[in-house]
Order: structure tokens, then sequence, then C-alpha cells
């Protein structure tokens, strides 16, 4: 078998056979294949697609191109979560705890932010003392014990993602869903757990702008993650606005805990619940999905859920001493509020840009590598369809660093289009595939 | 200026500007664009092509790229002739002499042949004594005296090309006109003539199967050599069989010097002169084609063009006695005839498998490196339309080693399709585009 005559055969629009597939899997890990026959194969998937039998063994035989996490040695039915990426997506810290309370054991690995979206484990390392990186062996003992954790990857996994995700990302190779799909689902296969609840965001902050898009990735993986004996659920929410209010590491942490205590903002309680909710039906907590939403109410009401959070924070190491408004996070040392220039309803916001505006503040990398700082962020106050007046405050920025705070001041008041007229109303979640 | 947004501009179908293109060969040779980004751009190409004027910059940065050879040294107007290969074409050991017994000084450089087809310095090579490598100042030399030199590859010339298609042979882009056009333009033009004659050859023999596109690529050469200021006329020719009779490099000098002293093929006869006619309407030796047609007929009559050979041949170091029927070339110590299994029209030649038979016997290399034997070949008998009887020899082969002849026999008997009734007749001239 030669890459050359399977880069032909895909630039020429054939479906690759199985063992080709893993003959170049293998290859672009032990380096057997150099780099510009996987870029060349790349581009002529981004070209070409890849049929659903391709798709389903990409991402298998990339699952299983380094450690697969073996979780039989935690009790009851494992379920992840994934997002695919947003602005103020702080699910995770409220859902996985929640799950944990209702009796769903989760063992997750969450990652680093880059670019213009946050990464859950920044948002957990700005809990002072947390540790993100522990073993398989210390990850399998806390879940049994608390029913959750969240740690940092561990060990040798799916190495070929990490070599086509770093090949695809330097030669404009990324936008190809059939790559996308394997290289999310690839991670969760090797993750170990038995469902997954997906959640694909779909926006102006979002990697997929389209709907149909993002309807086509959600597919994908679920036809993915079925084909390797997983149960699925995926939904596409809308990521024309920050979720909720924060954005920033401990900002995000704060406001995951305001909705744990049973406040927080709207529309990250609706999310969280709904995938929480997928996650206790296809654990079998609850039977039907009404019913798992609300033992999700209930958890959040009676502190269950807070309470687990708190047990996990203990258990990696976090301290905090949960005392409104600031729980014991860092806080930054400069705040100043944006205010609107004219009267009107929020019509549009530059979701990508509060993200970028958040990593220029310190919150994200530009680059892998880059360091974070935990305390800084932007509060989006106002928030689609709400009417403004002039002078009233949009936004509020927290910096450590005066010329930061002003540029982002700029650029959030930028990010905002205000109009005579409301906009259209648009769902949060706008589609369920299971 | 950044390589992933060219290669992103190029893959969303957007035309690159001529400083992207300088800086994109630029970080080719100086290696600061890796080999991975160099590929996946060659394949966005493939998918989206190139604008005639994103073309044209492309081959004149890469002829620019290295050395450029000046030939203001020689006296008159520079002709140079190229070939995008065939099987059997010998046609540039009998259009230079003719040329420079004409008064039109070529002073050409040839490459080795490689895979199916032959090249021109490899039938040089089979001249025992003939030295290929000479120095600019020497071609210079000889070209001024004799009006006629063809030599390898000197000096630094179009490093862009070299890396490039070091890059695309295995990475399955080739097959892209633009940058087909774009490596032998750049060659053609750092070559350093004033006027440019090209055979495109088209059929089953050639690089280009289809003629539609063979003519898209004479068309997209033509447009490269006039944007670089040069005067260039091309041809499409028929290659669904070999050229002339005999393909091996000292089988085919010998079939080149018969031409010469007024025998040798017809089909040979007409190329050789429709090449040479356009060179001396070109340098305006004779004011129109058919003028120059003439002027070809009396130089092959008068042996004029055979003298120009022998010329040629004793300042390059080369050794023949010009005794027929060898000449004092390399014979092989095998012959055998490879005769008709039943009678029928020859309708059909596999071209491509004659020449990948004669590359096998040791005519041609299988890759880079490899050695030929000079005197290896077929000689194909009977051609596209002969009516031939069951008995009859078909083609004979010529040999150094038993097994390759018996498995060369067997091989050139499958390339022989007959039938009842004669093909349609094929002219070998298919267009002219000047």
């Amino acid at each position: 078998m030669d890459a050359q005559d399977i880069i032909l055969k895909k630039r020429d629009g054939l479906e690759l056979s199985g063992e080709e597939i893993d003959f170049l899997v293998k290859g672009i890990v032990d380096g057997s294949i150099p780099d510009y026959q996987t870029s060349a194969w790349a581009m002529a998937v981004f070209f070409r697609g890849m049929s659903e039998k391709e798709t389903n063994r990409l991402a298998l035989t990339m699952a299983y191109s380094g450690d697969v996490i073996d979780l039989s040695a935690i009790k009851g039915y494992k379920v992840d979560k994934h997002s695919s990426g947003g602005v103020g997506d702080k699910t995770t810290l409220v859902v996985v705890p929640l799950a944990a309370a209702a009796g769903v054991p989760v063992a997750k690995m969450s990652g680093r932010g880059l670019g213009h979206t946050g990464g859950t484990i920044d948002k957990f390392e700005s809990i002072p003392g947390f540790q993100v990186e522990r073993s398989y062996r210390q990850l399998v003992e806390q879940v049994n014990k608390f029913g959750a954790a969240v740690i940092a990857q561990t060990g040798n996994l799916v190495p070929a993602d990490k070599k086509l995700y770093a090949i695809r990302d330097v030669t404009a190779t990324i936008d190809s869903i059939p790559l996308i799909a394997a290289s999310i689902m690839s991670k969760k296969i090797a993750a170990g757990a038995q469902g997954i609840v997906l959640d694909v965001k779909v926006g102006n902050g979002a990697f997929m702008k389209d709907p149909g898009q993002a309807a086509e990735l959600a597919q994908t993986m679920m036809r993915i993650g079925c084909g390797a004996g997983k149960r699925v659920v995926a939904i596409l929410t809308d990521m024309n606005q920050p979720l909720g209010h924060m954005v920033g590491n401990a900002l995000e942490v704060r406001e995951a805990i305001d909705l744990l205590g049973g406040g927080g903002p709207d529309d990250l309680r609706q999310l969280c619940t709904c995938l929480t909710a997928h996650m206790l039906q296809m654990a079998g907590v609850r039977s039907g999905y009404d019913q798992g939403a609300e033992l999700v109410q209930e958890l959040l009401q009676s502190g269950a859920g807070l309470a687990k959070f708190k047990q996990m924070v203990a258990a990696q190491g976090g301290e905090l001493d949960y005392e409104p408004p600031g729980y014991g996070l860092p806080r930054a040392v400069i705040e100043a509020e944006v205010p609107a220039e004219r009267s009107g309803y929020v019509v549009s916001i530059d979701t990508e840009r509060v993200g970028r505006t958040a990593m220029r503040l310190g919150a994200g990398r530009e680059k892998i590598g880059d360091t974070i700082d935990p305390a800084v962020g932007v509060e989006v106050i106002k928030k689609r369809g709400d009417l403004v007046k002039a002078g009233e405050v949009l936004a509020r920025i927290y910096a450590n660093d005066q010329a930061r705070l002003e540029s982002a001041c700029q650029a959030i008041r930028d990010c905002y289009q205000l109009d005579g007229s409301p906009p259209e109303e648009q769902p949060l979640i706008l589609q369920t595939f299971a």
C-alpha cells in the first residue's frame, strides 16, 4: 500500500477502504507517511468529503491509535459530555456535579482553550489549588468516591489526532466536517464513556456559523459514536451571543456556582438542564427526558449539585470559601463599565469578538503555551433582545492592566449592534438528534 | 504574509496576488514554507485551478528563482524546442541540426528520461564518447562555431521547479494544467531562447490522454511564453503510437541519422519538418511556414542536416563511423521478432506500454538513478492502419538478456490490437496554436 495512491484515490472522489484508512492513520502516527502527504490528503478530503463508512473507520482507527481509557473499574453507566466550543460556555462546571448528584458517574477529561474559546481545564484551574493533572488511578478512585472528576488529558490519548490536527491547523484543512467529527469523536471514544451527550454550537461565536453545517456535524458525530457502540445524543445550540453573562475563567466559575446555588442566568440554566437531563435519561436514572429535567431542578433547588461541586473541588485540592460574591476566586484589580452610546434593542452581539476580547485581556491563549490570567474577562450584562437606554451599562470589563482595559472597552462597545426594533426571537436549543 | 492564508485563499477559489505567488515561490526555494504547506496548496490548485494572471506570474517567478541563461553572446535569433514527452520521440536529434543548417542557432538543454518516456540526453549519450555535461562557456562557444549544441542542464536552473515538482510527484498533484504549464515554461524561460516551439503530445502514449486537456495545456503554455516576451508556437501531435519505428536510445539515434540522410519513416519526417519550419519562420530565416518546410526538404536531400549533426557530435566528443546500418552505435546481442498471431488491421497500439516495455529492457529508468543500457529497445515495425498477415513480424526486440527479451516479446504482442476493418485515419499534427 502506498500513501500516494491513497491521496490519488481520494483526490479522484473514490471511497477509501478500511485497510487504506488504517494504513494512513498508522503512517501518520509512526511518521512513515510524511507530513506533506498527510496535508495533501487532508486537502483532498476538504474538497471530496468522506463517506459515512470512511468517516466512521477514520474516527475508530484514530481512537485506537493510542491508549483507550478503560472505565470499567468505575461502577455504573458512565456518560461523557462534549461541547464544540463557544464563548462563556461553563456548562461542564455545572453539568458534571449535577449528574454525579443524580447518581451518574462522570470521569471527564477536558482540554485547554485556544483562540476565542475558553477551555474547561483553564476554568477549573482558576480555583486556587485545584489540580487537573491526575493519574488514571486517581481519576477512578475519585469518581468511585464522589461520582465526579474533571482532569486534563492523561496518557497517550489519540496520538493520530494530535499529529493530524497540528498539520490541518497550518494547512487550511480544519474546515472539513468529517475530519472535525473524527477528531472530536476519536477522543470521546478513547475517553471510555458508554454514553456521550454532544453540544454542537452554531452561530457567530461558534466554529460552525451555519445551522445546516452544524446539523451535518452533529449527525456525523452521532453516526461515528453509534458505529463505535456508544449511545449518543446531540443537541444544536445557539451561539450568537455568549452563554450566560460571564466570559473569563474565574468569572465563569463564579457564575457556575451561582447557578448551582439556585441562581444564575436563565439561558445557562436551560442548557445545563437539557444536557444533564439527556445524561440522566441515557444512564437510566430517569426513564424520560422530562423526568430528568425535573430531577435537575430539584438538585439545583436543594443545593445537592453545589454540594457535589464542593466535594469534587476539595477532592482535587481546590480551596474556595464560597462567600458571595467572589467565593474566594481570584479577582481583577480594575473594572470598567461599557455604557451604551444610544438607546435601542440589542439586535446582535459579535460573539467571536467578545471571546477574542476576553482572550486579549489575558483570559485565553492566542497561541499554545501563552499564560492565562484567571481573574480577567468580560461580563456581558445586556443580551440579545434587551432594550437599553443611552448611557446604560452594556457590559463590564475585568482587567489587571489599564491599556488592555481601554482597548477591551472599545472592542466590546463595537460588538454590540443596537436598533430601533427588537430582533427576531431565537431559541437557545435549536435541534435535538437522538 | 502567511502561507496558510495563501492556501486558504486558493482553497476558497480566490485569485492570489502577484506578491502572494512570489512569497510562495521564495518560501518553497528557501525552505521557509514547509513541504506540508506546499503540498496542501498544490492540492488546492488541483481542485481550483489558476487564473491566467496567476499562472503567468507563477511561471515567471519560478523561472527567475535561480540562474537564467543569457544567450546574448550567441549571434542570431535563438529558438528552443520542447516536447511534452512521448514514446520514440527523437525529433530533437533531427530538428536541432536542421535548424542550425538553416542558420538558426540552437543552444539546447535537455533532460533525462523517467518512466515510459525517453530523454534526449540519454539518446545522445548512447553515442560513444558524447559529452553532455558542458559549461555555459562551452555551450556558447560551440553554438557560435557550429550553430548547435544539446547539453544536460547546467547551473542552478529553476530550483523552485525542482522542489515543487518533487513534492507534487509524491502527493498526487502532478495532473494540474497550470502547474504543468508553469513547470515546463519556467524552464524554457530560464533557458534563455527568444522563440519556443512546443510539441504537446496527446494520446495513449502521452501524459495528456485527452485532446481537450492537451489543447488547454498548449494554450496555457503559449500565454505564459507570450507574457514573458517570447515568441511561441505550439502544436498538438498524436501519440497514439510511437513516433517512427525505434524506441530505445541508440536505436533512436540510428533512425534520426537515417532521416537526416534522406531516409527514415514518414511520420517522423513530417513532424521534424513541421517543428523545424516553425523554428525557421520564427527566426525569420524564411517568411512563411511553407517556405520553411521546403528548405527543410532541401537540407534533408542535400545532406546538409546530417553534416551539421556530424559537426555537433564531433564537437561534443562523440565518435561514430556512420556506416549503415549501425553507424558505430552500440548494438544489442540478442534480437527477436514478434509475429502476429492472427491477420488483420492494426487498430491500436498501447503506446505507453511499448515505452514501459523498452524501459524494462533497460532503455529507461523506473526511478531516478537507474542505469541505462543504450543498445536495447523495441522496433515497432507495423503501425496503426497497417494490414498484417498471421505470422508476419509486428515488432523486433533488441535485448542484452534472455529473460527480459522473453517478457518483452509477450508484452509487445499484447500492445497490438488487430481487427477485421481498418481504424479511422488519424492525422499526426492535430492542431497548431500560433
